[in-house]
């Protein structure tokens, strides 16, 4: 087997690779796209939740970001960051923190009713306003209030106008829907339509005008299309950096695009049932999965080829995840030249959880890469 | 609502909550029917992961206990645990780590090919005898030996009484497909099944002597039956400890005997599609589920009702996550009663998985818990 990098490493146990030269491309890709569309890059740091990653987002010039929760915005901000939306509705329970960061840095927060519009003018405990974005359900049906129900947005729009400390500062959707595509077309439809909501939005809520900033922009739509638009003022991807996966299976990048692997060491082989056991399984790569040939695929095992990482046959892939234990299916030539404590490289389905799920990663050349904890 | 404990807690964000009465309990019960059955009890510490959890068995008289891998061994080894049993087969990348456990407690370790076992015996650097079981596939089907493969269990055996530092402790199963009985009929099939195939091999391979101890017993298993055999030493089950919803979908465990559930925030409510939704998400709950009704249901609502959680409704779960929404389905008239603010308890599809998600825990008297990091 040839895995010249993580064996150059002596990784011992399941650790997660971030291709460092690759993830940088992708964040330079990603803010040329923005400038040319003359759209602010706020990047979703969920997808990392790494100080060291962050940087590389710092040198390139960006200087705001998006997160998920407020515990991740005070992880941020303690690390500099001073302009954070936190693109989840306002925890209204969470009001210490939520004043501590707004004594810090500049906070954006999300909304959707009007009963969280007052909880959350009332525990605010500063004379500045806050920049509130008004969540928009563009067809996601997660959160966000839904954009045929006009009068609830004026009531909303007024609602924060009504307050003391809150100021409308635009509508925020999230196409997660995206993430169902099956093609660069469903994907367009789901830009296209999420667009024209914004601009019958912004006509008739914001007058034209373009002081607000609407914010829309996902991973597979930005990856697809320009947000060229007056009426979206910014966009928040955040898979991009890393892609996985789900989004090679959605059209939204190439494998030289993916910037992360789990590295994981064969504890097991069984040839007569054509599968392999690594260390690796639900606390390592997370339970999320594509379907693939009508089963679960939890990642795709790979090597390196070049720059960048490729599978090495299509039918190689890691079908079954118990708390440590990764099962890979492969057939039985390919199980009988691997040896036990081989390495083997596998894209996980979804990059963002399984960061989330490894605490910490390790760059090509060695470098310990922090997650936050 | 109703839910004192949380609210006194003044809990912020998704936390988890371990009633520790229900835990202790849960302990002793299993510990006394052990006892009952005159078989070691060495309780896998993988659901918990965490040093005060351990203590509540220590107080009890345990000693022995298993772990997942050789990290997690290395942790409780840290705690003054001194008798181990990584139950996951052996790791060979990870010498370094083998060799500092060996020389400070007594580590058993589990093998399944002659090709980790001749790699095992080269990594050692020691004078000790190492005990090593042999996995067997009791039906499973995830590792372990074939039993039927009568020569190849020779074989490893025989590797085994050729090494240096290794010596034949006795075949070890983990009879996981328990966790997908739908009966106690099943799990009583699943059990009587892997207690033949012991008594088989203890006949063959052990000359029907008791100076081998055979490891088996999971959560589901020992539950329900006494492993009241000769030729099982020892049983090891770990869930028992806070059971959970496929616990007790697979009649495991009653409500009364879940010790765990999370405390999530409501963010937003959304009467016309009968749903809520928490801070609460895959970062939180993992993403293992079990089936109920034709719909994925990673979480059932509860509230406290005496010394346990019960369902409020059946009809009221969490069937969606992403990273940080969760969300529940419920009756129109339940959404309308909810506030944005208010905790609702989850008691989650899979408890382990949860625990180490979380990578901490508070009782419900507001002691924080630690978990493994």
């Amino acid at each position: 087997m040839n895995y010249p990098n993580p064996n150059d490493l002596k990784i011992t146990e399941p650790t997660l690779l971030i291709d460092d030269d690759t993830a940088k491309k992708n964040i330079k890709n990603m803010r040329q796209r923005a400038e040319r569309s003359n759209v602010i890059f706020r990047p979703h740091f969920k997808t990392h939740q790494s100080r060291e990653v962050a940087q590389w987002y710092r040198e390139q010039g960006v200087s705001k970001i998006t997160v998920s929760s407020l515990k991740m915005a005070e992880f941020f901000a303690n690390d500099g960051w001073d302009d954070i939306t936190v693109a989840f509705p306002a925890n209204i329970r969470e009001k210490e923190r939520i004043n501590d960061l707004v004594r810090k840095i500049h906070l954006n927060l999300l909304v959707e009713s009007v009963e969280s519009i007052y909880a959350l003018d009332q525990l605010l405990e500063t004379d500045k306003e806050i920049d509130v974005y008004l969540k928009i359900d563009v067809g996601t049906h997660r959160t966000g209030v839904d954009p045929s129900n006009r009068k609830s947005i004026s009531e909303l729009i007024s609602a924060l106008d009504d307050g003391n400390h809150l100021k409308f500062k635009g509508f925020l959707g999230h196409a997660g829907h995206s993430y169902k595509s099956h093609s660069a077309e469903e994907i367009k439809n789901v830009y296209s339509e999420s667009i024209e909501l914004f601009r019958q939005l912004n006509q008739e809520f914001q007058n034209g005008e373009k002081d607000y900033i609407n914010s829309l922009g996902d991973t597979p739509t930005c990856s697809h299309f320009m947000y060229d638009q007056d009426y979206i003022g910014e966009i928040r991807p955040g898979n991009f950096l890393f892609y996985d996966l789900m989004q090679k299976q959605i059209g939204s990048c190439d494998w030289e695009n993916i910037a992360v692997a789990m590295a994981c060491p064969v504890v097991a082989k069984h040839p007569e049932r054509s599968e392999l056991v690594v260390h690796g399984g639900a606390v390592h790569f997370s339970k999320d999965y594509i379907s693939w040939k009508g089963q679960k695929m939890y990642g795709m095992v790979v090597e390196r080829n070049g720059n960048s990482w490729k599978p090495i046959d299509q039918r190689i892939f890691l079908h079954r995840l118990s708390q440590d234990h990764g099962k890979i299916s492969a057939p039985q030539d390919f199980v009988e030249k691997v040896n036990i404590g081989d390495l083997i490289q596998i894209v996980p389905a979804h990059s963002c959880l399984t960061v989330s799920a490894m605490r910490g990663a390790m760059t090509l050349e060695g470098q310990k890469i922090d997650v936050m904890i």
